[in-house]
């Protein structure tokens, strides 16, 4: 019989980043600390994937069908910001400089992993275009192999139905100083260079 | 309203060493495995507090009451190892070279924070004691002020019950460099250096 304190450890230990050693630390931490964080965090993850659905429209995770932000009228229905991940979905609504609606494609492609067009949410993407209204799509996924490769065939894809196409600008990060930032991005952000108005 | 993902990322912000980023990531890695392994790690967290108590005669935590090594008629009875916290006993059975039984205090002396005699699980030590059986006590409390405070009461305070009290060494670590040790451990370990035989 395994005694709940190894039993947490263990399920800790699956955690992204969390050795033996740390899931250790916050098991003893958790069982220090009052019955309630202990609680919380245990009903939060009961509920997660019970609670949590995929909106119809831009299938991002949500709790009302359609999502609040596909429900609301006051956001640009024209203009599409296409993401791989619900996460990416929380990071751009940050910046609170995107007035649009979006679509979470769940996933880039990767031939290595099997991963093809169907696998990610293209086809309701491709739904939503023949509805008409999305006029520009921002394809904003990651600045990887995988994330240009998804871009690339989604451009391929969508530019015969007439649709504007861009994709999120490469380069120098904000406060990045040139010593410090990787070739790539340099190279990016040389060959991307704008005339200074 | 919050969503089950803000509710997750909020209770596993509460955890030490988590910032609101690790959370999101953590959160969004939940989501994205299997149900198993937040069911899993819900489980664990609801049976923390619900199923662990107290051993009666030694203090750690347990199941059973008294504890597996309390009732294990191998161990000898009368070397108790003092410990602060119920993870010290699983460092010291870790090294598999104590064959005694523990005590765990639940804490150390901190008069700062208010934490005194009292709040230590010293007056179940001393009925131990008076019941015969011990005859060495190992004040394996950790090696700072507090840990070395609470060695120095419990010795004053048991050393005229007849019973031998002793500390743990102080020393370099194995495999340890000079070059790289702090002062206060040098110190310790020229000051407690011994014959070589």
């Amino acid at each position: 019989m395994t005694s709940p304190i190894d039993k947490l450890i263990y399920a800790l230990g699956k955690l992204p980043g969390v050795g033996e050693r740390t899931a250790t630390r916050l098991a003893f931490f958790l069982l220090k600390s009052s019955k309630q964080i202990s609680r919380d965090l245990s009903e939060a993850l009961k509920d997660l994937h019970e609670k949590i659905k995929l909106c119809q429209v831009c299938c991002n995770i949500t709790q009302e069908n359609p999502c609040r932000i596909c429900s609301d009228t006051r956001r640009e229905a024209h203009l599409i910001c296409v993401v791989e991940e619900p996460s990416d979905v929380t990071a751009v609504e940050k910046t609170s400089s995107f007035r649009g609606r979006y679509h979470v494609l769940h996933g880039a492609l990767s031939p290595l992993d099997g991963i093809g067009p169907d696998d990610l949410k293209v086809k309701e993407l491709l739904e939503r275009l023949k509805d008409g209204g999305p006029k520009e799509l921002i394809l904003a996924t990651n600045s990887n192999v995988e994330g240009d490769a998804t871009a690339f065939y989604l451009s391929r894809l969508f530019k015969p139905l007439g649709v504007r196409i861009t994709r999120l600008a490469s380069g120098i990060p904000v406060g990045g100083e040139l010593e410090y930032l990787d070739a790539s991005t340099l190279a990016k952000a040389l060959e991307q260079r704008r005339e200074m108005s």
